[in-house]
């Protein structure tokens, strides 16, 4: 679907140079672009790629504008305005309502008819399925399931009896929301399974990636609060609640019972412990573990970095002596008399 | 299901104070129970909730149950007295034997009548399914797969080709048992595929959580002993073996070969390399990385923990000087005449 | 299908030592191998069983063959050379053609007549799915999906919408390839959905594991080149370009935009920020968390490794003060005079 750039600047309040009646009607990096493409600069590493581009239009912050070949919509969020501007370029398809004649529905099962159902998904009886959600292939919806209108179950997606999706959401595929918590006591030769009574409830504009998991919660809901992101393969145990608009990437685990507050942002293969609390405005930097509750703001880490593994290995090897290092260094201090500016229980 | 309390004290061997004719009929967490509810009382740090809590009752350790306001259940083991009571609460549904219309049973599979197969799902031939097995929506048994009395597969699960499980087993949606395991012999030019000939062999009373993965064996068995519970995203390389009565938390990964003793407690992301062995009663506390075989029962640990992160930087840089470090206080001590403690190869 | 040893030592250039007319038909490990299995040595680890072997045959090292009690296949590589007779030893079934009634294939798609398609599997209008191809029960091939002759969707499979898979490629069961990658832009209040326009491309000779994630890239292609092995539950994520003939193990994730080079090596749990270069031939040690691109091959590691909980516990006490220690060091090094070897900026 192209779009003149005078109309994409009026629609997204974009200063443009150069040519109102140019086209464009396909997206593309600065390096690939080509004649018709529109293009956009956020990370400033790429900025070397700037001089050259084809593009025929690049979205950019006023500060580099003046190095673009070509026409530029100068915005003050370039990232975001391109998004918007590519989703006027490749707009979802309309869903279709109806179903596919190899889906399951189950009798009982509320399915409003803009809704589309596709081929072997099953939804059972008490789901309630709003306007325009979309169903797709190889979905499994259970017993009293609600999902609210416009959200989007791309394929393969698995929601648990009694879980609540919002509007707007779209849940990738392999994702499964209200599986059992992970709740096993401890007893005389065994464990003996705690009956997870709980639920999930996902609020609106919502992504969950692909083949992520939300337990359910053991009593209770697990929360994910509106405008969550969640990437794939992220763990979300039983009971925790998370902020609005708190974004999760990949391969991240939080443990049961965490509540992390809104407009966080968790790094790939982050880890927080159970039962913690996580502030609002907190970012956690790439494989952060958290084993302590956070009551401040700000940005957060734990993960040392590669090095070359004889170089590595070595400063590990004196890691597992560093308590010992320290007390040397005491008595060194203690022989020369110096003070060492730590409290005398160090 | 509601119970009386003096029916619950009885049957679980709880020692009852207050009303043996209360009523329960669900459970609720402290802070939210209502009239008619039962709670408990495990981890200490939901004790500051007890005092004002609105449950009928309460299972709880007899050291706090003089802070209960209503009736308690005084238990040893709190917990494990909660989860059986909220069992007879919640009851599960019992499994009605057939199949749905949409479920695909080829020929030459064994299936007991009494066992049902969902919608969508596909038992194939030479497969035998159990007496009162439930095999949910979507899920994908293969040839040959044995699944024992009372077992259930809750949605999307997949049991590749010779998979034996257990009885009462629960596999939660998405989890892949019995897939290859990652055998890739290095030659000139690439890598030649191992075939992984093995299966895996699940015992009794293991529940495996969403999307984890268990390969079989190159050769023989992968093997996943009695009452051992994994959660969610856990990885179990080819030709594993854990010991009966272990836990497993979420996004841990055993690579091949290793040898996990019984009664084990893995936390959340714990990593563990090939060819080791783990012996029983060992805890790895969260995101512990395991080198090395452990043969002595204890806790162990390895990670660092999320401190503010221009903080944690500087800590970092200095530890990749550390062998250096070590080396200066070194010649301090010498410089002063100091001993050091440390063997002289240090 | 049993064979000959005279016909495998010819047929992989082993030097045979013992009985030509010897036969093999199925194949063990050193220590449970019987009278007509084939074993062999590549791990020295598993020498300790080589003595009292039962194996009619075993492939070996020429280093190790003496101490071999039956017949040897001496081979420079054991463990490839082993792979190849296995394959011999089980050879795949062949696929045949047709489709199981409980397939939908949509008007539209191009079906090789060689190619399998299996229970439950969907495959969309515009798809091609070449000779010998086999599609797994369950498996989702969206719109427009290429898939390469032979090869294999093992079960419940996902590829989604465009995305284009090699030859000889074997998809393990819930792996799912080109689900949206993971872009959104921040604005005021939320976050802006940025199109992933892109799509994935394996090239041949590929393996994805069980429960792996490769996503779609936001424009242009996530690329997967020849030969690359990838083990379960690993994230690739939008844009990233993996080199030939790289290893992943599992739990691996990838972040967006980021190349690895050829024959790369990654261990389990390893974790690379965005936007990073790695160049070819690296290794990174299990649990190595990469920062910063790296541009000569080697080794690098960045795990700490489990240490007795207590322990570990002070080792990291004093990490979090080490920045100070070494303040403390370099002080008392001024009062003696001597200097540290460190530049001044240190």
């Amino acid at each position: 679907m192209p779009a003149r750039l005078a109309d994409l600047a009026v629609r997204f309040g974009c200063e443009l140079r150069g040519d109102p009646d140019a086209l464009v009607e396909c997206v593309a990096s600065l390096q690939d672009a080509g004649p018709g493409s529109i293009s956009f600069l956020a990370n400033p590493r790429y900025r070397r790629h700037l001089a050259r581009t084809r593009a025929t239009a690049v979205v950019i912050d006023a500060e580099y504008a003046a190095e673009c070949p070509g026409n530029v919509l100068v915005a003050k969020n370039p990232y975001a305005t391109y998004a918007r501007i590519a989703q006027v370029l490749y707009p979802a398809s309309p869903v279709r309502g109806g179903r596919h004649p190899g889906a399951v529905v189950e009798p009982g099962a509320e399915v409003d008819p803009s809704a589309w159902i596709g081929a072997g998904a099953f939804v059972a009886r008490g789901a309630r399925v709003g306007r325009r959600v979309s169903i797709g292939p190889g979905s499994i919806v259970l017993e009293d399931v609600e999902i609210g209108d416009d959200s989007q179950l791309v394929s393969r997606v698995t929601l648990c009896a009694g879980v609540r999706i919002g509007e707007r959401c779209i849940l990738q595929p392999g994702c499964v929301i209200g599986a059992d918590g992970f709740g096993h006591a401890p007893d005389v030769g065994g464990y003996v399974k705690v009956p997870q009574v709980g639920s999930v409830v996902v609020g609106n504009d919502v992504e969950v990636g692909s083949n992520s998991t939300i337990d359910r919660a053991a009593i209770g809901s697990t929360v994910v609060e509106d405008g969550v992101k969640i990437d794939n393969l992220v763990q979300v145990a039983h009971n925790v609640r998370i902020g609005a608009h708190t974004v999760i990437a990949a391969c991240v685990g939080i443990s049961g019972s965490t509540t992390i507050g809104k407009r966080c942002m968790l790094g790939g293969m982050v880890g927080i412990a159970g039962h913690l609390e996580i502030c609002d405005d907190v970012a956690l930097t790439g494989r952060t573990t958290v084993f302590k509750s956070i009551g401040k703001p700000g940005v957060y880490s734990s993960s040392l970095w590669a090095d070359e593994a004889r170089h590595f290995h070595r400063n590990a090897l004196r890691f597992n002596k560093l308590e010992e290092l320290a007390r040397r260094v005491r008595r060194l201090e203690g022989a020369s008399g110096a003070g060492s500016g730590e409290d005398e229980h160090d």
